[in-house]
């Protein structure tokens, strides 16, 4: 148990933590950064009267993918708490993963039989649009519903993507999930045959074989899709919730079922909507004001348009981050925090490891460091360059939710 | 293995790295430091564009030998890895040292004889002349060259100082350099025996002791060096490459034996060259520039000078780097890094703790800092302050070499 776990202690006061995906960034127009080019009035005034820095998601010069960079945010050490492949997938695709289950990653491939024996012909299926996918992840979720007592789920994602959950009928003792990869990485090669490390694992093999097979069977007319290849086996891992750790009663706001997903991982709970909007997402936001202590507000295009490159538009999403904040700000939360899970630098069209700028608002901060909220600002600022998993620490703090270390 | 050792993959991107051994600075002029006295228009041009900041080699506080330092700067715990003195002795004197050896540094001494036993009268033989040290070490090279199988090698250093090597058949296990030092520091005592603390150091005693015997039998008659002191018996180090760890082709462009073979344990390929101007390094980069990724050009006398308490030549070695850092751009490395192993403030007349200025320069930094590059300009630079360890870290991401850490 960390040092601040042990201090924690209730108040009612309410924090909100705003992230917005891929925050961060570099220069892309006349030494301007995204956050530098946005005309962000709100931000600005909030900014000179708050607490600035910057702070690392994982290590100096580690790019963290979105598992690790939400964990940090969450209070959590990405290095200690890794989320397993095909659990990611599984949320990121809207899957729920419980104690029981076996998260995987599948792609459809094409195979040829030789002999009766599948050799790959192509490991994507020849990158299969994403509706085929649809039709055919139908027919398995149709036909094979069970195997063994094992409840079989299964998601359509992108493409030739898939995600697999096996749900057992009793919580899996940790190491189940030692399983090899079935994809043989070559093609002209027989996909490999998924073997348990250990006993718990190869009863869930056994498993995965004869799913194998009957998917094979089901699929063996298919022009490309005919065959599942299987990567990441994986479980939910142990993590203590926010409120066990914390003292909090968290809730999650976020459109993307990754990020829910992950937000379920701590112990969050997460909060239906309607609309993809951010005044879809503040609107439930007020309505669950009175309900939760702790907010995560999730916003995903600042990274869905650094990927793309597409830094003017990372700058509207900021700037509509922007108009809203007086929406955020009416709200009177005792302690704000703004900030990323990583940097997506649109010239870098994809996660870099760039410090994050970090913002906290409280009435106990020194402020008056900076004149808005942008990475050449940040560096004035108070907080300097922390671990992301301190943040929570700062949260709790400037909440007067910890308690005082030693006598 | 560490996060970023799993991460790195290859892509042909250069990396230099430039060291001014000593770098850091205290003011000794006006209230001018070392780095803000000299005239350095390339630098500051480059600063401009750069990432500042600072490292700290080992830990705040901590005044950091060429080992720690150097180890740091190349992506190693210099906790973790402590180089002995033997071994550091040996290769400041240009020895090679390898697995199969014990490294050890010998004080000349000058002993009595009491009922035939030695007793101590001087511990350094006077400080004889390092001239009477080449003479005395060059009888002992001529008639002591080899014990029971074991080769001898024996260097000669300033004053009283030597560095032996026993050079065995086959590699040693771990351990087989615990033995006690036999200078008993004090004067009126015996030397101290030598003793191993387990059987393979035992082993190793024996010929240490039979060593001792010959030595002083050779040099009975010697005036003032007729007894050899032994301390810091140690091993070369078991550290995993620069090439395993971070998958680059390092080189080592060094004109000092000690920097050589620190790069040297680290798998660094030493380059072999005429002459010891900083002209005469460039020329040699230049000429390999084609055949390895990654370059570690040391440049001494800025510590030097910083050890006399010469500010001026502080000042003029690091005007010298700034009129050769145009042949550096010429060649377009993917990242330049510029710093120092470790502080030499011209006013503390040796190593200090002090942070040390560290500019990275690549397409992917912020920039946009500082003016210089100085102690006070890297105060406000993009980088903060890092351990020197983590410097790889960011090296390595600037030239685009570390995946994603976990989707």
């Amino acid at each position: 148990m960390s040092v601040v776990d042990r201090l924690v202690h209730g108040n009612g006061s309410k924090i909100l933590l705003v992230v917005l995906d891929g925050l961060g960034g570099l220069p892309v127009k006349d030494g301007n950064t995204e956050l530098e080019l946005a005309k962000t009035p709100n931000l600005d005034s909030l900014a000179k009267s708050s607490a600035l820095g910057f702070h690392i998601p994982v290590d100096w010069g580690i790019t963290p993918g979105s598992g690790p960079g939400h964990l940090g945010l969450f209070g959590y050490d990405p290095i200690r708490y890794e989320i397993g492949r095909g659990v990611l997938e599984a949320l990121g695709l809207g899957l729920e993963v419980t104690h029981r289950d076996i998260a995987i990653r599948g792609n459809y491939a094409t195979v040829e039989y030789v002999d009766g024996k599948p050799i790959v012909k192509d490991r994507r299926a020849g990158r299969i649009p994403t509706e085929e996918n649809r039709r055919i992840t139908a027919r398995i979720r149709e036909h094979i519903k069970e195997i063994d007592g094992v409840e079989i789920i299964i998601a359509s994602g992108m493409e030739h993507r898939t995600a697999i959950v096996l749900r057992f009928p009793e919580p899996l003792p940790e190491g189940s999930d030692r399983i090899n990869d079935t994809d043989p990485q070559e093609i002209g090669k027989p996909p490999l045959k998924p073997v348990g490390e250990n006993p718990d694992a190869e009863r869930v093999a056994q498993v995965v074989r004869k799913f194998i097979d009957r998917v094979a069977e089901l699929l063996k007319d298919e022009p490309r899709a005919n065959y599942l290849l299987l990567r990441g086996f994986s479980q939910k891992p142990k993590i203590p919730t926010m409120e066990e750790r914390f003292g909090v009663k968290p809730c999650c706001i976020a459109v993307y079922p990754m990020y829910r997903g992950l937000a379920s991982l701590v112990g969050m709970d997460l909060i239906e909507f309607e609309g993809s909007a951010l005044q879809d997402e503040i609107d439930t936001l007020k309505k669950v004001w009175d309900s939760y202590d702790f907010f995560f507000l999730h916003i995903k295009k600042t990274d869905s348009y650094g990927e793309d490159g597409n830094w003017q538009k990372k700058v509207s999403v900021i700037e509509d981050l922007d108009r809203h904040l007086p929406q955020l700000l009416e709200l009177k939360p005792d302690v704000l925090a703004i900030t990323g899970d990583h940097s997506t630098p649109s010239v870098l069209k994809g996660h870099s490891w760039h410090p994050v700028p970090l913002l906290i608002n409280s009435p106990y901060v020194l402020g008056g460091t900076s004149e808005r909220f942008t990475e050449r600002e940040c560096l004035k600022g108070e907080l300097g360059m922390i671990p992301a998993q301190k943040i929570m620490n700062l949260l709790l703090a400037n909440a007067l939710r910890l308690k005082k270390y030693g006598a």
